[in-house]
């Protein structure tokens, strides 16, 4: 492939819970230039129907492409669930998405083949997790688990209040029964709740951060394909949001883990 | 003025919520025929900022207007409280909203002019129900709250579910401190939420229903102007929305009541 190696690399989400895809990114690849795009306005997905959430992948990916980036990443799971094949039949740059890499990780680990998924109504009624990981591994057994009112506690901030204790152990008590030995962590928000979710799931059970999964898949493409940034300069973060809601800055920077950049606003 | 009296009352909302104040209407004025537009494709509005909702709040007046309404009722506490003026300079019939009517509701209901309001962050950062209840009693004193997650909890009919028991303790404690004989329910989706926070509150404690509130002060600007409808057939309702996710028939008729009839999906 004749590529720029120069090229930012494309991250999308629907809100900015894809920042802490971003966020593994900067530091598993860091020389990547990053251009990230979160649909600040209509966020959220996971409660939207399909029709629609392809009408807007649609628009984000044509939008990046634009913008000249050489690999594009779908951090929302909701979007990488319902919409994958519209993104990639308009991509003309390899197109990467969380679930998948969520998949290869979860299989690398687990070793009961007994594995929970949690993550938004869409992502889980759209059966795309169980999808992937049968592919990978056909003995798999799939425990899965929406879990909606997860997104809003942590946009709020409450990682450990107990309400989010209380509401998370009942969301996670059928998937405990089953005795899973490894949990994915299925929507870009959940990195912020791991250290709930590994005292309600028990030390000895593997969480699967679809936001570090996400970026050891990319280092192995991008090794592979021996597209990497040749240029070892401080790299260009790019930040666009279809919306600047008063929180934006408090809670980008909090999935975030530093100061936001240059943030744009544009609409679609 | 000289109007069609059977033609429909528009009732719009950011989603579903503005159908807890079609119940009301269906029920203070049951010879009225509705035609409803729930904005389900970029719910929520409580997080967007002030242009964003300006925006949106003017492609469904100019949507409803097209439908020859004879009288427009913003549901939306929050688009009442940002983009009241954009929709009125767009409206060529009257139009009323939740926060004025909730508002004087509350000035003949409070006894020691101590008031509280709760509602989304964008309903509370406007201040405008402190604004709307100045202007009808400039001794009363507000005390006001951002209940962000109530929202999401109504919407998964966690209505008395002890998450959100905590949830709405943990919010309502300051305004309990400041002993209000009034509490103004300033969101569409609260009054599912009524016997919790009547729990909470206490017995004393006044809760003005803005949907109900709002219903009130339909009837009463419909008989001054004369422009109740003269036929007593059935009434027709319409529901428009601009997306159909999988849970809007069971959360839709929770909110209604009733089995919702016809639902149109349009684009904007």
């Amino acid at each position: 492939m004749n590529i720029k190696t120069n090229r930012a690399i494309g991250v999308f989400d629907s809100g900015i819970g894809g920042l802490t895809v971003v966020r593994s990114l900067m530091e598993r690849l860091p020389f990547e230039n990053i251009i990230y795009f979160g649909d600040t306005a209509r966020v959220p997905y996971g409660v939207k129907s399909v029709e629609t959430i392809n009408r807007y992948a649609a628009e984000i990916t044509e939008f990046l492409i634009k913008k000249d980036v050489k690999l594009l990443i779908v951090a929302c799971n909701t979007m990488a669930a319902v919409a994958h094949q519209t993104i990639v039949d308009l991509s003309p740059v390899p197109v990467l998405e969380v679930i998948d890499a969520s998949a290869r990780i979860a299989v690398q680990k687990t070793k009961s083949k007994s594995i929970g998924v949690i993550g938004t109504p869409a992502t889980i009624n759209s059966n795309a997790y169980a999808r992937a990981i049968h592919l990978l591994d056909k003995e798999a057994k799939i425990f899965s688990q929406a879990c909606p009112l997860l997104v809003p506690l942590v946009e709020e901030g409450w990682f450990d209040h107990p309400a989010t204790k209380l509401i998370a152990q009942e969301y996670l008590k059928p998937v405990i029964a089953e005795q899973v030995d490894t949990l994915v962590l299925g929507c870009t928000h959940y990195p912020l709740l791991k250290p709930l979710m590994q005292d309600i799931m028990g030390k000895s059970v593997n969480l699967i951060d679809s936001a570090d999964a996400m970026a050891d898949i990319a280092a192995d493409l991008i090794n592979q394909q021996k597209i990497g940034n040749k240029k070892s300069s401080p790299p260009e973060y790019t930040f666009y949001v279809s919306d600047l809601p008063y929180r934006f800055q408090t809670i980008g920077e909090r999935f975030l883990g530093r100061t936001l950049g240059r943030v744009e606003l544009i609409s679609l």
